[in-house]
């Protein structure tokens, strides 16, 4: 914007407005009201407000609230804010008003003045409040705004990052599928598994947090447009708010229903909190995932050394040669991000009262972060690391074969106690299960020949059925 | 239990057990290593584990890993655990190892206990380990128990209870229909509502939160049962795992279901981690609920006073005839509870390494303690306060024509800055909409007659079709 | 509590009360009002109510609002509700009222009753409101009672509880002093460190919570008693606030307060919501020192097996021998509680309006079960865990030798590019750092001598001068 | 930076770079491996970590491990980077490793190309590892770094800006220590206070905000300066870590101290956790303040409207007129924002293992975010909205004497239990205190003459001595 000013007016009286600013006084005002974060609305979320106001336009024009000249250049208009052009011109902060009224206000005022553009020489004027604006209120437009930009955003991007990622899984799933290693519960030695089994639960992990979103995208996609100021459609044309929904649907390839309920969906934003829970359920997932990888990367010799995770840069300013588990850092990162927006995201849920919660900017701006950070976490993950990661097969074999653990397919032959006897004496003694086995006369006793204690021992058979 | 001891031996040694505990040596070695809550397992996590032994006597009777005596004796024992004559015998505290191996073993103690009593007389025993854990692990017997209990405590408990506090709910937006009074947002006067829209809004809420935990609940019901140590399902027969779980959701009367993963299903207990995200979405619901409802009731001289909400206790030490909210304070440090409890079971998902999650104790307290907290604060609600509320309809209705934005249908008339200027001299001379409107000339001038400005103003005409 | 019933009255009627009740109609009511948790005040929390009647009894009789029988009679009531022997007489959910106004009523009723038994013969009487509650409300004698039950925990309980782990650690580390082991950063192989540094490390850490809760427990001590129903002080004679918290400074033996504005320590909690912050933050800590004892605890084949953790009862229902690190993993559990209580703690503070925040209840409930669950925690951890902890140090040793960051001492010497290199050299060629340093030419090229090779390598002399 | 690019190369090979970037291959390596969030190091860190670096060359002079000659070119370097001169060139996500290894890199090559740049014509190079990280490891600078941006924002931002607040709200106290008004507890109708007492609790409240960060920073500016890769100090010369401490004290006018226990400092970050703690306190307090104060504004008609919050932009983009209390709604998102960073910052404490947590990049970005959000936000509410405040004087005062708690000074003429009959009369009947009380038949039945009715129903009277 440049230094220079020009003077607008809005019901309050006089503003300054940077000369060039396609916005007007109320952008202007909240501008100077709100300087706390410097961080402004996410892109997406400046394209599905002006969605809904190219939606909103086209049933105001069938339902003859605004003549076809207007409604055509309103739609003009939002279409070139849509595709990102003008988002320079959308400065206000995340932490401003709680209703959004001020950056629906700012498209508004954007939008009319993008209009009045097209209507150049024509003696029609588009106003930001009586056309833009018309059939609707902040109250409605901001929060249906949110939920196309947030459904809009899980559907197109984080979804897709996903199948990314158990896609990549899934690869090293099949490329695994034989490299036997011990199983670990408790961070203790346990009965054997193939690195392949791990991966294809890791994919497995992925998989489920696709299907969590479709889980709660229903109530994410439900929106309360129509309600206009309370719920009630004060100020709406008779099946405004059925036609608004269904173009809204139609422009954006989204699955966006009306409200069941207006009044819960003004009053409430839990289709939100909902899927932030969803959203931070996958993030607990990738923690999980990214510490598994990263404790079989550990060494490369005082670890447990089971995969290796392939060397991106530098591990450390001291420590030479040293290489570092750093996509697995930031993904856990990431993730915690994720984990604290959601506080964000449902502890303003107290922020309501009666027909508004106030605290709209805020949710979006945490949920669609979150999504961001998951889906470029995902593809990071898949692409850096995962794709790269090879297996230690002979240690992770020496170390399958060295569990204590390997004892249990005796139980059934010479009970719980009796193994748990060798477990022990392996262990205390440091010799091998097999040895233990026959050290304390089991074979001698008859309980087992050695052939059978040798096929009972062979970890490749205790894998089970499940790859 | 009395003081008396006897002694009883696991693979680690002897141990002093109370003499006429059911349980023996390793539930008691729990007892004394984890002193430290006094919180045991929840009476509905006892019965689901039973009911894991008893599904799992079946299978192993019909896969021939168990003879058909020792199956019954195991079934009929435990269909004394799940009937709760024995809760008394699982005294092991929730703080103890992150897998439930104790509460699992205190499981298999007390009902190889009270199955060697079925068998007393015959020369059939009963071990713990090699008869009632036949086939299984902690590792899937612990986590199956939580997800069989807590779809139980969903199903059973919570969604009836929300059902009550919806119909509550709906039943006094019927009564409340006609009730005009002042919309709300930002807390500032607005255009006016019914209180029974308001009222329908809420019951929706509700009903939505029984559609969440039905949106989650598919991967509530789905359990390890059959991966036993390490998901591969070692020591189980061919076809266990299918069985065994068909038994289960045949005894219950739950839609479980196998896990589709093994390893994931082993691994992880993100399905409890979704379901608690939705039970702190329902609570954040009833947050808002009652902070509504307390705030239309507050006064009764110097508040809003449009509900007046039953008398159930003197108020206060000091103020004589203070009656205060007390069931919506209840109600939402109740929510308070099920969102930190929240927290503790998100925030376990960190305890997960490997094949094992090793925090489920305690997000199975966390857990069942919120759905009960949740149900039992729904049906307080509805029988002790919404039942009972009344509306002060006239005050509701005086104020809803006192708010300055009843001025909105002027809108489409006049323009909404035209409009503005009247709102803003009505609050200024403190004077009737309708008054301002005449006052600043808009009848005058003929902008609109005084019927019509009657009617655009009359608060019944801006309520809706919403109801 | 017998099923026989007696009739009492209040203010708003008749009301049955189980005939041996030492309670009134007032609690009566509370307990069918909130049939929520089943769970009951703290006895730490009874006690503290009792201190506050006490001190208030004495304080009022210096200031002449009680005679001086009655306030004998309320003084010897209190001592026994201090001396526990009438905690089921407080029968009262602890989802109740968010002021605490029926717990109050509940003891100013009990103590009445015990008040009245020591002046049976007389024809004094002691009323509830009047007398036991004189000079008070419960605005301010029930968040007052928190806060002494609160520091009383904090300071008699689990300071000295972190104490007994702090001197374990301490002493462990003392017994470490010279076992050198790997570093481990990003969990791969870095420089030497002792176990003994390690060890040392976490008694600070453990001793920084005790530093913690001193730091914040002159907010803690600071309490609203003397402030009445809205921290005006109405209906307290002049004095009576300064003389009270004297009084129950004295009693208790705590360093009580009064607070420095009545006002905001009526309307917040906020000395609550910040020490449990720091028992988060203290939480957090256990979760540290746990995860890295039972990792170096890890094995005893496949995993790190530095540490050998105390074997306390079998670990596994199907898995024979295996020992788990079941201490470590409750007292993960207990942390997880406790942040988890931290979030019901904090959120409360979204319960407060004007003069009074209505959750205190749960915020007590939640604040002392923490305290009691670390303390516990904490002792059941050194007595049961880490006194009885030993060192593999052979292999400590191995491994601490293994590491390839070993090379790090000669970047001073060769530059961090060269030495980047051995290190690389060495784990690709499966080699130590002195073969590889000397294969890639640094001594044949006279960069330093085999001898100065030796000396910069010997892992003795990397471990620095903290211990 | 341009387009065109050079080639650059580290220990793992070569690297293009843009031409015009002052950082090198290390740096770019990592932009490349994190393409995450698009969100950069905060201003306030990248400052931090050049003082390190600036205290770091003088240790290292001064203890013989750099030339007089680099180590002036690296402070010149340094003080450049200090003044905000090159941010751009510190390019790196925020979600990288978890050590911030890649920012202390990028510090490192930013300051050897700066340096260079002085000695241009000379002999002397500065290298990125060797010289401008002599002595140090990412493990003690990147923390370090955190430590001393944190406590310069806490000291030099926040605590200001909270006095500013303060001071705003004593302000207020004082303009209105006599309008009385009616004290709410429970919501409901409570004895009288006066607008200037909650005021100055708002103070009292925020003033104990500056008094929380101090009782936490004494563990804010204690940092692990010199314990380089893992806290053994490797690599450093004796001396070195009091010498490079005092100098950054020195350097940046905190009082930063040196590590008690270096092991515990490079292990845990539970420093920044504490404070964050307390952060989140203080955002508790935010909300408590601007809710009541949203309150008291609420009206115009149909509210408290004991309050006139500032004008400062039209409030609803459909309902005419409308203005709302923005800066309370901008606060209280901006105090959801800091509590969810708390999550992420405490979360982030799992992230650690052994010697050292590598969750520190995020931990830092958000306590960053989080001071500045609640240190902009209060000098907003102060200058934007409280200096602005005006009372409703008379609506106070005729709320305050329609509560019917007014009764209370009854109590102790005529009895807890009359006084309750007289408060329940007077709201049944619609009339005021007084007369219920005659009504009653107190005046009559010489329980109190009418004179001393008014003196005790007086409600400025009731206001206390805490003004």
């Amino acid at each position: 914007m440049t230094q220079e000013y020009r003077i607008e007016h809005d019901t309050m009286g006089e503003v300054k407005v940077p000369a060039d600013a396609l916005y007007s006084a109320q952008t202007q005002r909240a501008v100077e009201n709100f300087p706390i974060s410097g961080k402004t609305l996410e892109r997406e979320h400046i394209a599905a407000l002006a969605q809904v106001k190219k939606a909103a336009a086209s049933a105001n024009e069938e339902l003859d609230v605004l003549d076809a000249q207007r409604a055509a250049a309103i739609r003009t208009a939002a279409d070139k804010v849509i595709a990102g052009d003008y988002d320079a011109h959308f400065p206000i902060d995340v932490f401003q008003t709680g209703s959004g009224t001020s950056s629906n206000m700012n498209t508004n005022e954007v939008l009319a003045t993008l209009a009045n553009r097209e209507l150049e020489g024509t003696d029609v004027q588009v106003h930001p409040n009586d056309h833009v604006n018309a059939s609707q209120s902040s109250n409605d437009v901001f929060p249906t705004s949110v939920h196309v930009a947030v459904a809009n955003a899980l559907v197109k991007d984080l979804q897709p990052a996903l199948d990314v990622l158990a896609t990549s899984l899934e690869k090293k799933a099949e490329e695994f599928r034989d490299i036997v290693k011990s199983g670990r519960t408790h961070l203790m030695d346990a009965t054997p598994v193939t690195l392949g089994q791990e991966f294809g639960g890791y994919a497995a992990q992925v998989r489920y947090g696709i299907e969590r979103i479709d889980a709660s995208l229903p109530r994410v996609t439900e929106v309360p447009q129509g309600g206009t100021a309370v719920g009630t459609g004060i100020n709406t044309p008779a099946g405004f708010s059925a036609r608004v929904v269904e173009l809204l649907a139609e422009q954006t390839g989204l699955p966006i229903t009306e409200a069941r309920n207006h009044f819960e969906a003004q009053a409430n934003r839990d289709g939100l909190v909902e899927v932030s829970g969803q959203l931070r359920t996958i993030a607990y997932g990738f923690m999980k995932i990214n510490n598994d990888l990263r404790w079989m990367g550990s060494g490369p010799n005082t670890g447990l050394g089971e995969l290796q995770i392939p060397d991106l840069q530098p591990g450390s300013s001291i420590m030479p040669g040293k290489v570092n588990p750093v996509i697995c850092e930031a993904a856990i990162q990431a993730a915690a991000q994720v984990i604290g927006n959601d506080t964000t995201v449902s502890l303003s849920s107290t922020n309501g009262a009666f027909e508004l919660n106030v605290g709209i900017p805020v949710m979006a701006a945490n949920l669609l972060e979150s999504v961001r950070l998951l889906a470029n976490t995902s593809r990071v993950m898949a692409e850096k690391m995962i794709d790269g990661l090879t297996a230690n097969e002979e240690r992770a074999r020496f170390l399958a074969e060295a569990s204590p653990s390997i004892v249990t397919p005796l139980n059934k032959v010479i009970g719980y106690e009796s193994a748990a006897k060798i477990a022990k004496y392996a262990v205390a003694e440091k010799v091998t299960v097999k040895e233990a086995t026959i050290a304390l006369g089991f074979v001698e006793d008859g309980s087992l020949t050695e052939e059978q204690l040798d096929a009972a021992l062979d970890v490749t058979t205790m894998i089970g059925e499940y790859r």
